[in-house]
């Protein structure tokens, strides 16, 4: 049996779905892979849980939502240690950093990726602001420590996007990549077609049911979208980009006369980001009814334009704290994968 | 430099296709993996190229369709010789089977791919047939033989659904697969569904397009989305079944009446093939407009319900010469990876 030690540093949604994935996961992935993940620590702004042996996935759940910080975890929890503290503290294999996205500094993100990367640390990230911002720092940094960095979750949720591209297109060329990469917006379009509704209103009702943040800004301007695409033009384009080579229009000005209006001649408004070796924008777009942009609701998608296979387009849930945690999940057992061979 | 040898069985339009790829991709695979991919045999039901040096693909193409078999190639083409005797005349890696699909008794394919095997050769294969009626048998003497044996190609063209559930979802398990298999039929039921035609004209339309067989009855009556379906269900599900497993319904009896009662209330009507560890059959089902199964035209698709990852759907040209060689091109590559590492 191997064994895999990692760290998780941010334990807000994400953080909690990687652990409850892992427990549930746990007989399946020994029995497939003969691996075991232990947590050997987790921590959040208030502090962490330490132990070499691993914690307990489901106490750390527990411990959290019960007392609001895992720094209360019985016996191993430690009130003011920050995230930084808690990578020197204890031995591990894999840093999942899923601290929350930070489109200005990056951080707390960029300063645990540096450290971990620097001490010989494999690391997945789920976290956006550094990504698209340091994107080639980053990666040069980890070709340089000779360790493994992926952040499929960065993307789409659980739409695996980049892997896809990366491993399982070798034979043809990728041109470029046109989706819909953020699911609030999704949403709000979606019920604005469907409803007639305004702006104003289908954003408070998507608050409501907590599918827009109080402070809906990057959604709904289009920069976690954009966000998103840096990261693919990066990733699968091979360009050298930062969020501010971004063309950007959110979806704030878009009426329900517009949308009846396409909708008579057999359109959908959607949120379109647009990547590709000359194209780098995220703004509404009209895509036809019974194409495969017009899904529906939160979903993600992404159309590949390749030379020999065509168009090729993946769908799936861009948001969710199991969904996304499967797609971090599934970036460890790659590294582990990797480390095998 | 590597170099990958490769014996091309059948050459109509998909192993055109191969020939085509080959020839387009050369210095793209040189550069990347450091790979060169020769055609050393190339085989129509008249005859054959051999050349252990590596065919010109360019010139079988064009050999093949000014003079009608590629028993013609200059200074290397053999007349009346089949597909068995080749693989006896000539050294190679891999065998490519790209005979027409039979579901009946698998041949000529079954009888190439096992001789390939068990002369200790990989095998990629487009076909259909065998793979419906002697999944296990050909899985399990690629097994016995130690060769690699992949099949994406059989299923959805450039769709790369078979790499993508294997290879890219690692952390989760796939309970169904639920999609569009035949592009044929999808065609049909998406002109019947904008035009309110009746079944027997956007028949005979999509047989004017090409898109449609003079005899249509594999696609019109389920048949071949039947066969993609045990290969998924084999292949992803790990279930043991063949084609006789299959309940069928094709779409011959659907009326202009059925699908316009079915847009009224916002739904589209599809051929579906619904694959569980209980369920495997094939039929016309009511879809939500803008949900990911109302993909229009020859598209297939296909979504894959997870237990981590939610549903996730990957849609794609399920037809095509060059878009289904692609599909094999990505399989000599993986072959060709997995020997290295």
């Amino acid at each position: 049996m191997f064994l895999m030690k990692i760290s998780i540093i941010g334990f807000g949604a994400v953080g909690q779905g990687v652990a409850k994935a892992i427990s549930s996961t746990q007989q399946r992935i020994k029995k497939k892979y003969n691996l075991k993940i232990d947590i050997v620590a987790a921590a959040d702004s208030k502090g962490a849980a330490i132990r070499e042996d691993g914690l307990d996935p489901q106490k750390l759940i527990e411990v959290k939502s019960e007392k609001g910080s895992v720094a209360y975890y019985p016996d191993h929890g430690h009130e003011n240690i920050d995230g930084l503290q808690v990578l020197d503290e204890v031995e591990y294999d894999c840093l999942v950093e899923v601290t929350p996205t930070n489109i200005i500094t990056g951080e707390p993100g960029k300063s645990l990726i540096t450290k971990a990367m620097k001490d010989g640390k494999d690391v997945v990230t789920s976290n956006k602001g550094h990504l698209s911002l340091f994107y080639k720092e980053l990666i040069d940094l980890a070709r340089e420590n000779n360790v493994n960095f992926k952040f499929e979750a960065s993307v789409g949720g659980a739409m695996p996007i980049i892997n896809f591209a990366q491993e399982t297109l070798p034979s043809s060329r990728i041109e470029s990549i046109i989706g819909i990469l953020n699911g609030t917006t999704n949403f709000i379009l979606s019920r604005m077609t469907a409803e007639g509704s305004s702006y104003e209103q289908t954003l408070k009702e998507a608050q409501e049911l907590g599918i827009a943040e109080t402070d809906p800004t990057q959604d709904v301007e289009g920069l976690d979208a954009a966000c998103k695409s840096v990261i693919l033009a990066n990733a699968i384009l091979g360009r050298e980009c930062t969020l501010d080579d971004v063309e950007v229009t959110g979806i704030t000005r878009i009426t329900p006369e517009a949308i009846e209006l396409a909708k008579e001649d057999g359109y959908h408004i959607k949120l379109i980001a647009e990547i590709s070796h000359d194209i780098l924008r995220v703004g509404p777009r009209l895509v036809k009814e019974t194409s495969p942009y017009a899904v529906d609701g939160t979903l993600n998608m992404a159309t590949l334009r390749t030379d020999l296979a065509g168009e090729i387009t993946v769908i799936g849930k861009g948001a969710g704290s199991l969904e996304t945690a499967s797609a971090i999940l599934t970036d460890i057992i790659n590294i582990w994968k990797s480390r095998q061979s």
